[in-house]
């Protein structure tokens, strides 16, 4: 496994890999890789030939009174797993590298960035939806390779790619659980044992509008409200939202008539975590 | 000469021409071509392999009291005229092709967008910064070329091509002009007999500053007030800005030390027109 520091070394290596007829997949990350991480990884060596992962705790998607100095870097273990399942190259930038001065050029997509999270981290998903851009253009991947979890982030990624023509596919690929079935997160490190416990509440939440839909709930009001019942007994610090909306527009939905995407975004202490789950109302439970 | 309607075409085109080594050059237009477009097209054949003419008038460009109807769209002599000098495809879409749907991205050039011709055409620096960046993944091109009469454009550009990583040169082309002087642009021909006559007026101010400043001047302030003057004399309706900024930053210059961009753009009638030259102070007159 290679592992690029700067884009010359980056570009020589992907430009050789494509100039030998492989098709390049790119899995982009902010490292702290865990099992989700991981499945992304398994996808992009599945479906392409040449696999680079990039690691990049990316200053630009946080918020002033965000965690970018406290966000894990285990960046030793990170290269470790990356070597161990089989990825070809990882590109693990420094900042210079990637901003070598500020950045003027900020893209926005209106509308998918200005809901959910939008609200509670602004600016986020411009530095998000930048970011990726830049990747795409440095490594020129096939296909990139993105969570479910992270159900805005790929939407808006997806329209992104669409809206400005990029030759990449996006590949959503599953979320990941514990056993218990919270999401996994490189931000599930900053829980207490007792936030931990208390964090279930958000699939608890989750699984039981599914199974309401499944058994035939079309009415979107109660869900949201039975969700926030099963939240508030966890006690969060916060939630920042509860939704049923549409999951290519994420409008929000009052009747369930096709596909919904279930959303929220709950506090516990100073740890923010989110989670989803995409019903199909015509699957039954 | 290949002419690509819709984007199917031209990147079958495009990429056979790349699969069989040839360098791709791109000349993004809005048609109604003159001989400051053909000379683009000069520049692309001298330094690319294969080359890309696109005619596309780009709606979102366009503020809503701008002439985006008006806009003159000769389509026939602007494709005798690419194929005459051996262009080797022409991309003119449709705007359903461009723009399948309502379009949610938008790319934002900080500060270079907000001064010069900014204030006065809002959205219209981000209509072309998202265009081009479109553009730049369906063409894929090596080098891009653009008029250095769109100096601000170009500056944008080569901004935004930089700060988003895209693999591709943009090279600036220098601006092409009447005998006495007018620089030549597509809305030349909306100008009455009596308008044209004292279009003049720009290019004589910005000349009679870069002879001041090859005189010897070095403050700002004497020579915008010159050029104020001459413009005046030419009864403008309106005279949107002139000033001596910075090539790249686009910031205002007080004391000239180096290459200074001086611009402006004035209005005749209903019609608005830019000129601009680039002054480096150590040559003489």
């Amino acid at each position: 496994m290679e592992v690029a520091r700067d884009i010359a070394s980056l570009q020589k290596a992907v430009g050789e890999a494509r100039a030998g007829g492989l098709r390049v997949g790119l899995v982009p990350t902010m490292g702290a890789l865990h099992a989700g991480h991981l499945s992304l990884v398994s996808e992009a060596l599945r479906a392409t030939e040449y696999v680079v992962v990039s690691i990049f705790v990316n200053p630009t998607q946080f918020g002033p009174s965000e965690d970018f100095d406290a966000y894990p870097r285990p960046e030793e273990s990170d290269l470790a797993a990356c070597n161990d399942v089989g990825v070809d190259l990882v590109f693990a930038p420094s900042v210079d590298q990637v901003y070598p001065g500020a950045i003027a050029t900020t893209i926005h997509v209106a509308g998918l960035s200005d809901t959910l999270c939008g609200p509670h981290r602004p600016g986020h998903f411009d530095g998000v939806a930048t970011v990726v851009a830049k990747l795409f253009n440095l490594v020129r991947p096939d296909v990139a390779f993105f969570g479910r979890k992270d159900a805005q982030q790929l939407a808006i990624i997806r329209r992104m790619g669409a809206d400005l023509n990029f030759p990449v596919a996006v590949e959503g690929c599953p979320t990941v659980r514990e056993a218990d079935g919270l999401a996994l997160s490189s931000r599930n490190a900053y829980l207490s044992t007792d936030e931990r416990a208390r964090a279930i509440a958000l699939h608890d939440a989750l699984a039981a509008a599914r199974d309401r839909i499944r058994a035939g709930t079309r009415n979107a009001a109660p869900l949201v409200r039975e969700m926030a019942s099963i939240v508030q007994k966890s006690r969060p610090t916060a939630v920042d939202y509860i939704s049923a909306v549409d999951p290519d527009s994420l409008r929000p939905i009052d009747t369930i008539e096709g596909p919904v995407l279930l959303a929220l975004a709950v506090r516990y202490g100073k740890t923010r975590l989110i989670d989803n789950v995409l019903v199909d109302p015509t699957e039954r439970g």
